[in-house]
Protein backbone atom coordinates (compact mmCIF):
# COMPACT_ATOMS: atom_id res chain seq x y z
CA UNK A 1 0.00 0.00 0.00
CA UNK A 2 0.97 3.54 -0.39
CA UNK A 3 1.73 5.46 3.09
CA UNK A 4 2.04 9.35 2.89
CA UNK A 5 3.78 10.95 5.72
CA UNK A 6 2.95 14.59 6.04
CA UNK A 7 5.17 15.87 8.81
CA UNK A 8 6.34 18.82 10.71
CA UNK A 9 9.34 18.83 13.18
CA UNK A 10 12.33 21.57 12.85
CA UNK A 11 14.71 19.35 14.12
CA UNK A 12 15.86 16.20 12.59
CA UNK A 13 17.27 14.80 15.65
CA UNK A 14 14.35 15.39 17.70
CA UNK A 15 12.16 12.45 19.15
CA UNK A 16 9.67 13.62 16.20
CA UNK A 17 12.65 12.56 13.84
CA UNK A 18 13.51 9.39 15.53
CA UNK A 19 9.96 8.27 15.51
CA UNK A 20 9.34 9.51 11.68
CA UNK A 21 12.49 7.48 10.68
CA UNK A 22 11.36 4.42 12.47
CA UNK A 23 7.62 4.93 10.69
CA UNK A 24 9.50 5.20 7.37
CA UNK A 25 11.73 1.87 7.54
CA UNK A 26 8.99 -0.04 9.36
CA UNK A 27 6.70 0.79 6.71
CA UNK A 28 9.16 -0.44 4.04
CA UNK A 29 10.49 -3.41 5.48
CA UNK A 30 6.69 -4.40 6.04
CA UNK A 31 6.33 -3.94 1.96
CA UNK A 32 4.72 -0.62 1.74
CA UNK A 33 5.91 2.49 -0.46
CA UNK A 34 6.23 5.78 1.89
CA UNK A 35 6.47 9.34 0.20
CA UNK A 36 7.25 11.72 2.92
CA UNK A 37 6.37 15.34 2.79
CA UNK A 38 8.48 16.93 5.43
CA UNK A 39 6.99 20.42 6.02
CA UNK A 40 10.60 21.82 7.74
CA UNK A 41 12.64 20.52 5.32
CA UNK A 42 10.91 21.28 2.35
CA UNK A 43 10.61 25.19 3.53
CA UNK A 44 7.10 24.66 3.46
CA UNK A 45 4.84 28.28 2.95
CA UNK A 46 2.85 28.37 5.74
CA UNK A 47 0.69 31.32 4.55
CA UNK A 48 -2.67 30.90 1.79
CA UNK A 49 -2.64 34.24 0.20
CA UNK A 50 -2.62 35.53 -3.52
CA UNK A 51 0.42 34.55 -4.81
CA UNK A 52 -1.00 30.86 -4.68
CA UNK A 53 -2.12 30.91 -7.93
CA UNK A 54 0.19 31.39 -11.16
CA UNK A 55 -2.61 33.72 -12.32
CA UNK A 56 -5.40 35.11 -10.51
CA UNK A 57 -9.12 35.40 -11.27
CA UNK A 58 -9.46 39.12 -10.17
CA UNK A 59 -6.40 40.92 -9.73
CA UNK A 60 -8.37 43.75 -7.58
CA UNK A 61 -9.79 41.58 -4.63
CA UNK A 62 -8.37 37.98 -3.15
CA UNK A 63 -11.20 36.21 -1.53
CA UNK A 64 -9.53 32.63 -0.24
CA UNK A 65 -12.33 30.34 -1.50
CA UNK A 66 -13.01 31.62 -5.46
CA UNK A 67 -9.89 32.34 -5.71
CA UNK A 68 -8.78 28.70 -4.76
CA UNK A 69 -11.51 27.38 -6.83
CA UNK A 70 -10.38 28.98 -10.18
CA UNK A 71 -6.84 28.24 -9.73
CA UNK A 72 -7.73 24.36 -8.86
CA UNK A 73 -10.39 24.00 -11.71
CA UNK A 74 -7.66 25.93 -14.34
CA UNK A 75 -4.86 23.95 -13.81
CA UNK A 76 -3.27 27.34 -12.10
CA UNK A 77 -2.39 26.25 -8.61
CA UNK A 78 1.07 27.05 -7.32
CA UNK A 79 3.69 24.22 -7.87
CA UNK A 80 3.77 23.12 -4.44
CA UNK A 81 0.26 22.94 -3.55
CA UNK A 82 -0.10 20.71 -6.77
CA UNK A 83 2.41 18.23 -6.10
CA UNK A 84 0.97 17.51 -2.86
CA UNK A 85 -2.43 17.04 -3.80
CA UNK A 86 -1.13 14.29 -6.23
CA UNK A 87 0.78 12.94 -3.21
CA UNK A 88 -3.05 12.76 -1.16
CA UNK A 89 -4.41 10.88 -4.42
CA UNK A 90 -1.69 8.73 -4.64
CA UNK A 91 -1.52 7.79 -0.83
CA UNK A 92 -3.81 4.63 0.58
CA UNK A 93 -3.34 5.86 3.77
CA UNK A 94 -1.62 9.14 5.19
CA UNK A 95 -0.08 9.94 8.75
CA UNK A 96 -0.35 13.65 10.11
CA UNK A 97 3.28 13.67 12.61
CA UNK A 98 3.76 16.52 14.34
CA UNK A 99 4.34 18.03 18.31
CA UNK A 100 1.14 19.17 19.75
CA UNK A 101 2.07 22.61 19.85
CA UNK A 102 -0.67 25.15 22.35
CA UNK A 103 -3.43 22.17 21.79
CA UNK A 104 -3.14 22.28 18.03
CA UNK A 105 -0.87 21.30 15.15
CA UNK A 106 2.24 23.66 14.51
CA UNK A 107 2.04 26.39 11.98
CA UNK A 108 3.82 24.91 9.32
CA UNK A 109 1.45 22.11 9.01
CA UNK A 110 -1.91 24.09 9.38
CA UNK A 111 -0.35 25.95 6.39
CA UNK A 112 -0.16 23.21 4.41
CA UNK A 113 -3.68 22.46 4.89
CA UNK A 114 -5.03 25.70 4.53
CA UNK A 115 -3.48 25.53 1.00
CA UNK A 116 -3.54 22.00 -0.06
CA UNK A 117 -6.85 21.62 0.05
CA UNK A 118 -8.51 23.76 -2.48
CA UNK A 119 -11.85 24.70 -3.25
CA UNK A 120 -12.74 21.87 -5.17
CA UNK A 121 -10.56 19.26 -4.00
CA UNK A 122 -11.18 18.83 -0.36
CA UNK A 123 -14.24 21.48 0.12
CA UNK A 124 -16.88 23.06 -2.35
CA UNK A 125 -17.26 19.57 -3.72
CA UNK A 126 -20.67 17.61 -5.00
CA UNK A 127 -24.01 19.40 -5.27
CA UNK A 128 -25.73 21.30 -2.06
CA UNK A 129 -29.39 19.76 -2.31
CA UNK A 130 -32.28 19.40 0.32
CA UNK A 131 -30.80 15.77 0.77
CA UNK A 132 -27.11 16.44 -0.07
CA UNK A 133 -25.18 18.84 1.64
CA UNK A 134 -21.93 18.48 -0.43
CA UNK A 135 -19.86 15.70 -0.25
CA UNK A 136 -18.22 16.44 3.32
CA UNK A 137 -18.16 14.56 6.59
CA UNK A 138 -17.98 11.35 5.10
CA UNK A 139 -17.78 11.75 1.41
CA UNK A 140 -15.64 13.73 -0.90
CA UNK A 141 -12.41 13.71 -2.94
CA UNK A 142 -10.46 11.47 -0.07
CA UNK A 143 -12.95 8.59 0.44
CA UNK A 144 -11.66 5.18 0.72
CA UNK A 145 -8.07 6.59 2.31
CA UNK A 146 -6.99 6.08 5.99
CA UNK A 147 -5.57 8.87 7.98
CA UNK A 148 -4.03 8.90 11.55
CA UNK A 149 -2.64 11.74 13.87
CA UNK A 150 0.99 10.90 15.38
CA UNK A 151 1.31 13.47 18.08
CA UNK A 152 3.82 13.76 20.58
CA UNK A 153 2.89 15.63 23.91
CA UNK A 154 5.05 17.44 26.83
CA UNK A 155 2.29 17.17 29.59
CA UNK A 156 1.34 14.11 31.24
CA UNK A 157 -1.33 11.58 30.06
CA UNK A 158 -3.82 12.71 33.23
CA UNK A 159 -3.75 15.92 31.88
CA UNK A 160 -5.59 15.30 28.66
CA UNK A 161 -7.62 12.61 30.63
CA UNK A 162 -11.30 13.52 30.86
CA UNK A 163 -11.07 15.38 33.48
CA UNK A 164 -7.83 16.40 32.98
CA UNK A 165 -6.57 19.74 33.15
CA UNK A 166 -5.58 20.44 29.43
CA UNK A 167 -9.01 18.70 28.29
CA UNK A 168 -9.86 14.93 26.94
CA UNK A 169 -7.15 14.21 23.94
CA UNK A 170 -9.67 13.45 22.08
CA UNK A 171 -11.80 16.57 21.95
CA UNK A 172 -8.85 18.52 21.56
CA UNK A 173 -8.10 16.89 18.20
CA UNK A 174 -11.51 16.76 17.25
CA UNK A 175 -11.22 19.76 15.11
CA UNK A 176 -8.34 18.18 13.49
CA UNK A 177 -9.67 14.53 13.45
CA UNK A 178 -13.47 15.84 12.57
CA UNK A 179 -13.23 18.91 10.89
CA UNK A 180 -9.75 18.59 8.59
CA UNK A 181 -9.91 14.48 8.19
CA UNK A 182 -13.45 13.06 8.12
CA UNK A 183 -14.59 16.95 6.72
CA UNK A 184 -12.64 15.50 3.22
CA UNK A 185 -13.64 11.92 3.36
CA UNK A 186 -10.62 9.88 5.11
CA UNK A 187 -11.40 7.04 7.27
CA UNK A 188 -9.67 8.56 10.63
CA UNK A 189 -8.09 5.90 12.88
CA UNK A 190 -7.73 6.38 16.62
CA UNK A 191 -4.48 8.96 17.03
CA UNK A 192 -0.80 7.55 18.02
CA UNK A 193 -0.02 9.66 21.26
CA UNK A 194 3.29 10.12 22.94
CA UNK A 195 2.91 11.84 26.45
CA UNK A 196 5.38 13.24 28.75
CA UNK A 197 8.07 13.85 26.07
CA UNK A 198 10.85 14.63 28.45
CA UNK A 199 10.95 11.20 30.04
CA UNK A 200 11.66 9.52 26.78
CA UNK A 201 14.67 8.13 26.79
CA UNK A 202 17.00 5.46 25.02
CA UNK A 203 15.87 3.45 27.83
CA UNK A 204 11.85 3.49 27.04
CA UNK A 205 12.09 4.69 23.61
CA UNK A 206 11.64 1.02 22.39
CA UNK A 207 8.76 0.00 23.73
CA UNK A 208 7.57 3.41 22.32
CA UNK A 209 8.22 2.04 18.51
CA UNK A 210 7.15 -1.54 19.74
CA UNK A 211 3.75 0.09 20.17
CA UNK A 212 4.32 2.71 17.12
CA UNK A 213 5.17 -0.65 14.88
CA UNK A 214 1.91 -2.42 15.80
CA UNK A 215 -0.26 0.16 15.18
CA UNK A 216 1.48 0.54 11.68
CA UNK A 217 0.92 -3.12 10.83
CA UNK A 218 -2.73 -2.67 12.02
CA UNK A 219 -2.69 0.48 9.83
CA UNK A 220 -5.56 -1.57 7.24
CA UNK A 221 -7.49 -3.16 9.93
CA UNK A 222 -7.89 -0.83 12.98
CA UNK A 223 -11.55 0.35 13.47
CA UNK A 224 -11.73 4.00 12.16
CA UNK A 225 -13.35 6.26 14.47
CA UNK A 226 -16.95 6.36 14.05
CA UNK A 227 -18.09 9.64 12.92
CA UNK A 228 -21.26 10.21 11.44
CA UNK A 229 -21.99 10.65 7.90
CA UNK A 230 -23.72 14.06 6.83
CA UNK A 231 -26.11 12.67 4.21
CA UNK A 232 -27.36 9.46 5.73
CA UNK A 233 -29.94 10.97 7.52
CA UNK A 234 -28.77 11.08 10.92
CA UNK A 235 -28.82 14.95 10.36
CA UNK A 236 -31.52 17.95 9.40
CA UNK A 237 -30.59 19.62 5.95
CA UNK A 238 -29.55 22.84 6.06
CA UNK A 239 -29.86 23.23 9.50
CA UNK A 240 -27.03 20.06 9.86
CA UNK A 241 -28.22 19.32 13.41
CA UNK A 242 -28.62 15.96 14.29
CA UNK A 243 -32.04 14.54 14.25
CA UNK A 244 -34.41 14.82 17.41
CA UNK A 245 -34.68 11.40 17.97
CA UNK A 246 -30.33 10.73 17.57
CA UNK A 247 -29.00 10.07 20.36
CA UNK A 248 -31.34 12.55 22.15
CA UNK A 249 -29.45 13.06 25.27
CA UNK A 250 -26.25 14.40 23.62
CA UNK A 251 -24.53 17.40 22.83
CA UNK A 252 -20.95 18.42 21.98
CA UNK A 253 -18.34 16.87 19.65
CA UNK A 254 -19.82 12.96 21.10
CA UNK A 255 -22.55 13.65 19.46
CA UNK A 256 -21.06 12.94 16.24
CA UNK A 257 -19.96 9.56 16.81
CA UNK A 258 -21.91 6.27 16.60
CA UNK A 259 -21.78 4.46 20.01
CA UNK A 260 -22.33 0.94 20.14
CA UNK A 261 -25.86 -0.32 21.05
CA UNK B 1 -7.00 52.11 27.93
CA UNK B 2 -4.73 50.18 25.59
CA UNK B 3 -6.37 47.58 22.88
CA UNK B 4 -3.88 45.56 20.91
CA UNK B 5 -5.57 43.47 18.03
CA UNK B 6 -4.06 40.76 16.24
CA UNK B 7 -5.40 40.47 12.84
CA UNK B 8 -5.13 37.99 10.33
CA UNK B 9 -7.11 38.37 7.24
CA UNK B 10 -5.10 38.49 3.71
CA UNK B 11 -7.60 41.04 1.86
CA UNK B 12 -7.62 44.45 3.23
CA UNK B 13 -10.93 44.88 1.65
CA UNK B 14 -12.65 41.74 2.94
CA UNK B 15 -15.50 41.52 5.43
CA UNK B 16 -12.51 41.21 8.42
CA UNK B 17 -10.87 44.21 6.78
CA UNK B 18 -13.83 46.14 7.14
CA UNK B 19 -14.61 44.85 10.92
CA UNK B 20 -10.86 45.54 12.17
CA UNK B 21 -11.38 49.12 10.69
CA UNK B 22 -14.54 49.94 12.31
CA UNK B 23 -13.33 48.45 15.23
CA UNK B 24 -10.30 50.25 14.94
CA UNK B 25 -12.13 53.55 14.87
CA UNK B 26 -14.59 52.82 17.57
CA UNK B 27 -12.05 52.30 19.99
CA UNK B 28 -10.23 55.21 18.98
CA UNK B 29 -13.53 57.38 19.02
CA UNK B 30 -14.13 56.25 22.67
CA UNK B 31 -10.43 57.47 23.98
CA UNK B 32 -8.39 54.20 23.55
CA UNK B 33 -5.26 53.84 22.11
CA UNK B 34 -4.85 51.28 19.54
CA UNK B 35 -2.25 49.35 18.46
CA UNK B 36 -2.58 46.87 15.08
CA UNK B 37 -0.43 43.41 14.22
CA UNK B 38 -1.80 42.67 10.89
CA UNK B 39 0.26 39.56 10.15
CA UNK B 40 -0.42 39.54 6.54
CA UNK B 41 0.76 43.67 6.03
CA UNK B 42 3.72 42.55 8.51
CA UNK B 43 4.55 39.22 6.05
CA UNK B 44 4.62 37.62 9.95
CA UNK B 45 7.03 34.50 10.00
CA UNK B 46 4.66 31.58 10.79
CA UNK B 47 7.15 28.86 11.32
CA UNK B 48 8.93 29.07 14.56
CA UNK B 49 12.41 27.12 14.29
CA UNK B 50 16.38 28.02 15.37
CA UNK B 51 16.08 31.17 13.43
CA UNK B 52 14.36 32.32 15.78
CA UNK B 53 17.37 33.68 18.17
CA UNK B 54 20.03 35.80 17.50
CA UNK B 55 22.51 33.45 18.79
CA UNK B 56 21.79 30.15 19.50
CA UNK B 57 22.24 27.68 22.61
CA UNK B 58 23.81 24.68 21.09
CA UNK B 59 24.15 25.05 17.06
CA UNK B 60 23.76 21.48 17.14
CA UNK B 61 20.70 20.57 17.88
CA UNK B 62 17.19 22.91 17.69
CA UNK B 63 14.99 22.68 20.95
CA UNK B 64 11.85 24.43 20.79
CA UNK B 65 11.43 25.28 24.44
CA UNK B 66 15.03 25.25 26.19
CA UNK B 67 16.06 27.56 22.66
CA UNK B 68 12.97 30.05 23.58
CA UNK B 69 14.08 29.69 27.07
CA UNK B 70 17.74 30.33 26.43
CA UNK B 71 16.94 33.53 23.98
CA UNK B 72 13.81 35.37 25.92
CA UNK B 73 16.29 35.09 29.04
CA UNK B 74 19.38 36.47 27.09
CA UNK B 75 17.69 39.32 25.61
CA UNK B 76 18.77 37.14 21.78
CA UNK B 77 15.54 36.64 20.61
CA UNK B 78 14.55 37.86 16.83
CA UNK B 79 13.24 41.71 17.04
CA UNK B 80 9.60 40.91 15.76
CA UNK B 81 9.10 38.39 18.78
CA UNK B 82 10.48 41.01 20.93
CA UNK B 83 8.38 43.52 19.63
CA UNK B 84 5.04 41.40 20.03
CA UNK B 85 5.80 40.65 23.42
CA UNK B 86 6.16 44.31 24.49
CA UNK B 87 2.67 45.29 22.45
CA UNK B 88 0.99 42.63 24.98
CA UNK B 89 2.46 44.32 27.81
CA UNK B 90 1.40 47.49 27.04
CA UNK B 91 -2.04 46.16 26.26
CA UNK B 92 -4.78 45.56 28.68
CA UNK B 93 -6.65 43.62 26.15
CA UNK B 94 -6.29 42.32 23.29
CA UNK B 95 -8.54 41.14 20.31
CA UNK B 96 -7.50 38.24 18.34
CA UNK B 97 -9.32 38.95 14.90
CA UNK B 98 -9.55 36.30 12.72
CA UNK B 99 -11.76 33.76 9.76
CA UNK B 100 -12.09 30.64 11.29
CA UNK B 101 -9.98 28.53 8.84
CA UNK B 102 -10.81 24.73 9.23
CA UNK B 103 -11.88 25.00 12.77
CA UNK B 104 -9.03 26.93 13.87
CA UNK B 105 -7.33 30.01 13.62
CA UNK B 106 -5.11 30.51 10.43
CA UNK B 107 -1.63 29.61 10.03
CA UNK B 108 -0.08 33.06 10.22
CA UNK B 109 -1.79 33.89 13.84
CA UNK B 110 -0.78 30.18 15.05
CA UNK B 111 2.54 31.07 14.32
CA UNK B 112 2.22 34.62 16.18
CA UNK B 113 1.42 32.47 19.00
CA UNK B 114 4.00 29.22 18.77
CA UNK B 115 7.00 32.44 18.48
CA UNK B 116 5.67 34.84 20.82
CA UNK B 117 4.76 32.87 23.51
CA UNK B 118 8.39 32.37 24.56
CA UNK B 119 9.31 29.97 27.21
CA UNK B 120 9.72 32.15 30.10
CA UNK B 121 7.15 34.48 28.74
CA UNK B 122 3.89 32.63 28.41
CA UNK B 123 4.80 29.14 29.47
CA UNK B 124 7.63 27.78 31.45
CA UNK B 125 6.63 30.60 34.35
CA UNK B 126 6.64 30.31 38.13
CA UNK B 127 7.76 27.21 40.44
CA UNK B 128 6.48 23.46 39.93
CA UNK B 129 6.14 22.34 43.61
CA UNK B 130 3.23 19.76 45.05
CA UNK B 131 0.99 22.52 45.45
CA UNK B 132 1.44 25.06 42.53
CA UNK B 133 1.96 23.70 38.92
CA UNK B 134 3.36 26.51 37.46
CA UNK B 135 1.89 29.88 36.78
CA UNK B 136 -0.31 28.99 34.77
CA UNK B 137 -4.11 28.69 33.45
CA UNK B 138 -5.28 31.59 35.38
CA UNK B 139 -1.54 32.76 36.41
CA UNK B 140 1.19 34.03 34.44
CA UNK B 141 2.96 37.05 32.56
CA UNK B 142 -0.78 38.42 31.46
CA UNK B 143 -3.04 38.40 34.58
CA UNK B 144 -4.97 41.48 34.54
CA UNK B 145 -5.14 41.72 30.79
CA UNK B 146 -8.60 40.55 28.47
CA UNK B 147 -8.41 38.96 25.50
CA UNK B 148 -11.14 38.15 22.96
CA UNK B 149 -11.51 36.41 19.91
CA UNK B 150 -13.79 37.83 17.06
CA UNK B 151 -14.08 35.11 14.81
CA UNK B 152 -16.00 35.08 10.85
CA UNK B 153 -17.32 31.85 9.64
CA UNK B 154 -18.52 30.73 6.68
CA UNK B 155 -20.91 28.32 7.97
CA UNK B 156 -24.35 28.69 9.45
CA UNK B 157 -24.86 29.45 13.00
CA UNK B 158 -27.08 26.20 13.60
CA UNK B 159 -24.43 24.14 11.91
CA UNK B 160 -22.29 25.42 15.08
CA UNK B 161 -24.75 25.11 17.42
CA UNK B 162 -24.63 22.67 20.35
CA UNK B 163 -25.86 19.11 18.23
CA UNK B 164 -24.64 21.03 14.96
CA UNK B 165 -22.79 18.78 12.92
CA UNK B 166 -18.94 21.21 13.34
CA UNK B 167 -19.66 21.10 17.23
CA UNK B 168 -20.35 23.73 19.12
CA UNK B 169 -18.40 26.98 18.94
CA UNK B 170 -17.39 27.40 22.37
CA UNK B 171 -15.90 23.76 21.91
CA UNK B 172 -14.35 24.25 18.85
CA UNK B 173 -12.74 27.34 20.22
CA UNK B 174 -11.72 25.71 23.83
CA UNK B 175 -8.27 25.11 22.66
CA UNK B 176 -7.25 28.49 21.84
CA UNK B 177 -9.33 30.01 24.98
CA UNK B 178 -8.40 27.60 27.33
CA UNK B 179 -5.41 26.35 25.83
CA UNK B 180 -3.84 29.62 24.42
CA UNK B 181 -5.32 32.81 26.05
CA UNK B 182 -6.80 31.29 29.66
CA UNK B 183 -3.42 29.76 30.11
CA UNK B 184 -0.42 32.52 30.38
CA UNK B 185 -3.49 34.46 32.47
CA UNK B 186 -5.24 36.12 30.23
CA UNK B 187 -9.48 36.85 31.66
CA UNK B 188 -11.30 35.49 28.22
CA UNK B 189 -14.33 37.32 27.11
CA UNK B 190 -16.72 35.24 25.25
CA UNK B 191 -15.96 35.27 21.37
CA UNK B 192 -17.30 37.84 19.09
CA UNK B 193 -18.84 35.54 15.79
CA UNK B 194 -20.11 36.61 12.79
CA UNK B 195 -21.62 33.23 10.94
CA UNK B 196 -22.49 32.38 7.36
CA UNK B 197 -20.46 35.13 5.98
CA UNK B 198 -21.79 34.89 2.23
CA UNK B 199 -25.02 36.40 3.54
CA UNK B 200 -23.33 39.46 4.86
CA UNK B 201 -23.80 42.48 2.63
CA UNK B 202 -24.13 46.58 2.55
CA UNK B 203 -27.47 46.14 4.04
CA UNK B 204 -27.33 44.48 7.36
CA UNK B 205 -23.60 45.10 7.95
CA UNK B 206 -24.78 47.72 10.16
CA UNK B 207 -26.03 45.76 12.57
CA UNK B 208 -23.43 43.48 12.89
CA UNK B 209 -21.48 47.12 13.83
CA UNK B 210 -23.92 47.90 16.27
CA UNK B 211 -23.70 44.58 18.02
CA UNK B 212 -19.70 44.74 17.97
CA UNK B 213 -19.85 48.38 18.77
CA UNK B 214 -21.08 47.30 22.20
CA UNK B 215 -19.19 44.57 22.90
CA UNK B 216 -16.40 46.46 22.22
CA UNK B 217 -17.97 49.41 24.66
CA UNK B 218 -18.50 46.50 27.15
CA UNK B 219 -14.81 45.43 26.97
CA UNK B 220 -14.00 46.48 30.47
CA UNK B 221 -17.37 44.98 32.21
CA UNK B 222 -17.85 41.57 30.28
CA UNK B 223 -18.22 39.12 32.49
CA UNK B 224 -14.76 36.58 31.64
CA UNK B 225 -15.57 33.03 31.10
CA UNK B 226 -15.33 31.33 34.37
CA UNK B 227 -12.60 28.92 33.60
CA UNK B 228 -11.30 27.20 36.68
CA UNK B 229 -7.61 28.56 37.83
CA UNK B 230 -5.27 25.63 38.27
CA UNK B 231 -3.65 26.52 41.49
CA UNK B 232 -6.59 27.39 43.59
CA UNK B 233 -7.18 23.77 44.70
CA UNK B 234 -9.65 22.53 42.06
CA UNK B 235 -7.38 19.82 40.85
CA UNK B 236 -5.19 17.00 41.87
CA UNK B 237 -1.30 18.15 41.78
CA UNK B 238 0.63 16.88 39.52
CA UNK B 239 -2.60 14.96 37.76
CA UNK B 240 -4.14 17.87 37.16
CA UNK B 241 -7.63 16.26 37.17
CA UNK B 242 -10.18 17.57 38.66
CA UNK B 243 -10.99 16.27 42.01
CA UNK B 244 -13.83 13.59 42.61
CA UNK B 245 -15.87 16.35 44.62
CA UNK B 246 -15.51 19.37 42.03
CA UNK B 247 -18.70 18.80 39.54
CA UNK B 248 -18.51 15.10 39.96
CA UNK B 249 -20.43 13.88 36.89
CA UNK B 250 -18.94 16.57 34.50
CA UNK B 251 -16.29 15.65 32.01
CA UNK B 252 -14.40 17.30 28.91
CA UNK B 253 -13.88 20.78 28.36
CA UNK B 254 -16.99 22.03 30.27
CA UNK B 255 -15.59 20.63 33.70
CA UNK B 256 -12.94 23.67 33.39
CA UNK B 257 -15.64 26.02 33.74
CA UNK B 258 -17.18 27.44 36.72
CA UNK B 259 -21.37 26.95 36.75
CA UNK B 260 -22.91 29.16 38.86
CA UNK B 261 -24.87 27.10 41.99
Amino acid sequence: MNVLIVYAHPEPKSLNGSLKNFTIEHLKNTGHDVQVSDLYAMNWKSALDASDAKTRRDDSYFDASLDSKYAFENGLQSDDIALEQRKLMWADAVIFQFPLWWFSMPAIMKGWVERVYAYGFAYGVGEHNDQHWGDRYGEGTLVGKRAMLMVTAGGWEPHYSERGINGPINDILFPIQHGILHYPGFDVLPPFVVYHTSKVNTDNFPAICNQLGQRLDDLWHTQPIAFRKQNHGDYNIPQLTLKEDIAPEVTGFAAHIVTKQ
